[in-house]
């Protein structure tokens, strides 16, 4: 029904999370009829950032790409940053929240999945080795190092199991593993909280 | 935080229908990270769709472009379409919609707009000349012509108001205007239906 470029545009569009066939139609005949400039900039940028964007290196956060070296992102990168902590994410978009609190000054690492036994993924298909690689090359020249590793994965069964699991594996280190806190959320109403997270808020009071 | 070229990519994507930033930021991620063959694919299809798409001359869907002739689409350009009535639809998703049912094997116009006082959309923004050329226009060589203007804007306030603005509009021309009906869906149940549209549905009653 749709001209066959449009149709190929579609299926490439319902590839996006959470986009199916009807959204990926609306957003083809939205960019062909509203905004035919837009669509052209948006294919540009799509072709310049699979071009110049990588994962950086050391943590896996999105980095530009300078030739052929490995990228370093700009976290990374900043020498300036609290060496002594490093936190753990599962995903790129939780790195961007922790940084978007300003609560947190030191390095990332994104294992960019969880550990998930009802999806199949064990402990090997976490990058725990590059986790390790990452500890270790986090040095100063004045001997500062890693002394803290926050895992800030969320506080869902997958995220607490891998929590558990980073704990364990980095035993061995001479490194504090610590986990963010779960409980009612700045602004929330304990009327509408679950009794899990009202659990959790309790089990983790704190002296005033 | 991110990239400069990724956050271009998601200022661009957050101007799609019903994408905010949070959206555009897990699509751009997305697109980076898991499918970055993808992203240059998509990014390929867009570029070749604002090169190669326009609109219909004759009925506003979508075309595929030849040189510099005006477009026409496949439906107009379709001759064993029955010339008899022409179906006037709000969007290019509603003519797909049409068209899907089977119901209809005429031809098309899409307004791209409906009438709206609310946000100030009146009758001179709507492509009133374009319908009444396009009616004029579909003329077989043995005098077929069009008998009957199907108005199948949706049931909503300002669809209501456009198929009314129309029957008046079009009651000079020799065509029966006529209006899609309204009432419970296919499956749907009268225990949840909405009083309008009960109502509509008895006011629609036919005799078995």
């Amino acid at each position: 029904m749709l001209p066959g470029k449009v149709q190929q545009l579609v299926s490439l569009l319902a590839r996006l999370p959470s986009v199916g066939e009807k959204t990926a139609q609306r957003f083809a005949v939205f960019l062909a009829t509203r905004d035919p400039e837009g669509a052209r900039m948006l294919g540009q940028a799509l072709i310049e950032m699979s071009d110049t964007i990588g994962r950086c290196q050391h943590c896996g956060n999105l980095a530009e790409m300078h030739g052929d070296d490995a990228p370093v992102c700009d976290i990374c990168a900043d020498t300036r940053r609290d060496v002594s902590t490093l936190c753990v994410v599962a995903r790129i978009q939780d790195l961007m929240s922790v940084e978007r609190s300003a609560a947190y000054r030191g390095y990332y690492f994104v294992l960019g999945r969880l550990l998930s036994p009802l999806e199949g993924i064990g402990a090997d298909e976490l990058p725990l080795e590059a986790l390790r690689r990452r500890i270790d090359g986090l040095r100063r020249d004045d001997g500062a190092c890693v002394r803290e590793v926050l895992v800030a994965t969320p506080p869902s069964v997958d995220g607490e199991a891998t929590a558990l699991l980073l704990a364990q594996e980095l035993k061995d280190l001479d490194v504090n593993v610590t986990r963010i806190a779960s409980g009612v959320p700045h602004g929330g109403d304990l009327e509408y909280a679950d009794p899990v997270t009202i659990g959790r808020a309790i089990a983790g009071r704190r002296d005033l």
